[in-house]
């Protein structure tokens, strides 16, 4: 599993959510994990969540980092647990940097308090699934009441870097998990 | 997804680590979680990890809080991406008893510094996949350097109780996400 | 598994038979049997069947009772097995009410002698199964010989709820029927 | 899909589900369906419906018409909507038989009022998804009210060649659809 | 499986390569593999390997031997298998037919010393697995150093028939060979 | 994936084709193809092949290179294609060696005129696929006309060599190759 952060800005609106972009642009061949620093303003047309869509809700922010993961099989609950492993993954990454918050994960989403961090969201491409994963780092001007980085005095990069290593690891390790068992009755 | 505590002591000892072994002695028919207290002594030809086998390590624990689940697919890999968040759940639900305690996750494993708190496995059988995760009530004589819930001062069966109720609704809540997405390019 | 009846006329143009068409329309989110009433007019360019298309057929009818049903899993082999389920049940209630026709199935069509009965297909969309059944209401004016409901003097809006009544106990004693066998050598 | 009745009479005892009776008894190498004539008397280690056994209830008639079936896929829940269709079309080949019965399909057993006229199973194998169905053509001395092929004054071997031709087309038919269907969005 | 060789010249451009192009232009249903000579030139919003499109290399044959394939599953791994077992299967004929050349496979290329003579790609269509393989006839104006089978003195269309056989004996024995084995431990 | 030579002797019988051998025996966690050198004599409780059992025959040789790979998926139809792909490669590789020689591949066999050169199969186990290939050393009293590596003067240990680097190289490239194709319509 390749990963690699981008020190360049990539406001993210959706468009970067499509099978081999990690390819294309950064050319990982391969599963991979991405991450990047950018504003977070989708547009409604590509909006994967029809529930957010429904409702009209805005997904804004000023400031995020953002992790994009594309793994190449096509099993969208499969996909979703690795989703929910990796939130449960920054959640841990955050406390450590900040042992005094009370972060809570609900799903996919990161808590604290009545202020939400997260934005996140796993789908298929034709030939791949992929997941959208962004923390505020401003909680700035955001729809909703929000927390963010800069709240904590955490360092994005650093802490992507964190969050991709453990991340790659764990899917190694769940690879590795399968290789050592025998079945039961 | 049914859930269940267990208010006899079973001794775990892998047998328990079967299709169907709700059902048979608790009438739960599907998905299930089962949590129960008792002492844990796997015998080598109950042992899945062959890994452990090879490297003859006992498994053993005095006095343990034990889950088994059983889930209807044939997914090994999935079966350990739903072992990996019920163990962060489990996390989740230690720190919030004992905010003082640094506990880490390692894959499937639980740590307190160098006191290991768990034991877990996740393999298949002929038709559901299966999860086992005890983590030790007593830490006396166990074969490595542990913690365990005396330690941190938990009751087991009210941790029991809040672990399964949000790995359903982990489970549930997956479930519900595939449902409203739509696909990408 | 959700089911609704819609009061509103629609007329089916083929468009309907998308993935979310339910949740986007009436909110029902997850596996889902939607009826209603209207005209049926299938645009060449809606057209699933190829070899309809290829054909140059018609699917028309005046006034038809239309089953939508979209179902969260991607094979395409297993949908047309369930499309078939629904079809023998459509048949059974046909036959309840009318006891003297002389109904059968033949794959996924309804047939009363040379008088053919209903329109039916199964397909796949990026994220989902989805199964289009119309049955005829009026006979008048079709392309080719049928009978309708009308002829049978059977109310379509009673019929319907209970066609999507069994149908959903059928998908879910399915589901149950897999919980309780043991597998065989 | 190769199918055959065997004149020979054989009594089945559950030993018969199992992967590859059809190949190494009759050499159908394949995809099979195969009727014969015997009695049913399932042995509590050979039941596969862990409801039964729990239940204690007996499998048994004197005399049975009875159809197995081995499919090389390892879909159980799949296999369970072919089973189901296996049986409506059994209904229907009875009902074409004798029209005045007022034969209704619950699940996987087919009834006459409070008489249960068949018992089924499905379930997988190592390599293969398994079929059992027997239609008692004696329904004397049965543990449960039944009926049978001699009170409907119905040959089972002309019938058992009717269900088997119609099985193999559906399954055919199916197969074929899967062809000509384009996806949708 | 299905196999036509088409006598009228057909110049691939990419836009073949999508599902029911068999079946809408030559009536093939189901599994099949079509053959047929003609140019080579694929417009770069028709290319699928996103490597030769970032490359910009230009995939242009004056004259080629063409083969299309469609098999009705959604598995890409799969897919790349069969691709390779297609070149194994060229190879052999071409060395059947021309001893004293050395020509290798590497993937799925064939060479002749640095001279290439193939091109193929498998992908998946939404509903089946898809193959193009194109072999040089004439070697002149290729963009990189090429060999064709004009250069062995190898009639195309005999050659064609070879394959496409021998093609479809594979797919069919592989099919069979599942039907004969038990599983082991 | 892994490869190993072993240079011990080893008399395969059959009971070396299971979940983990290579494992348990030589430490190789995960995907791996083992080679080694010994007698091949198979019991019939060992045998695979139904067909070989139900005809009797006898699968032995004096002295066989043989190889064994185990693979982490449940797909019996891939495995085939996997095990026909490693015949192919074995081709190759005698034909450079023995450039005269008129080797071919019928399915999961080589042949030299009238002379058999291999045995093979490929199976399930409850958690991977497995696939064994021997090719003679000798061609002695072998029960049916065979011939071995002696005859071709080609050294077994180098063979194996490069026959496992090429199917490890096969297997990585169809790995790499889902990577860079985008889907169709």
């Amino acid at each position: 599993m390749l990963s690699r952060f981008i020190d360049k800005q990539i406001d993210y609106n959706g468009e970067q959510l499509r099978s081999h972009w990690a390819y294309e642009n950064f050319d990982l061949l391969g599963d991979s994990i991405v991450s990047f620093r950018g504003g977070c303003d989708v547009r409604p047309e590509e909006m994967v969540d029809l529930a957010d869509l429904k409702n009209k809700e805005r997904i804004y922010s000023e400031d995020m980092l953002h992790f994009i993961i594309e793994l190449f099989h096509l099993d969208l609950e499969k996909a979703i647990c690795q989703q929910r492993l990796l939130i449960a993954i920054l959640k841990d990454e955050l406390q450590l940097r900040s042992p005094g918050a009370q972060i809570l994960r609900r799903g996919d989403d990161l808590f604290d308090g009545d202020k939400k961090l997260t934005v996140s969201i796993a789908t298929l491409s034709p030939i791949s699934a992929l997941i959208h994963l962004g923390i505020n780092i401003s909680s700035l001007n955001t729809p909703i009441k929000t927390a963010g980085l800069d709240d904590y005095h955490i360092q994005p990069r650093e802490l992507a870097r964190s969050v991709m290593e453990r991340f790659c690891q764990e899917m190694e390790g769940i690879n590795q998990a399968r290789w050592k068992v025998r079945g039961v009755k």
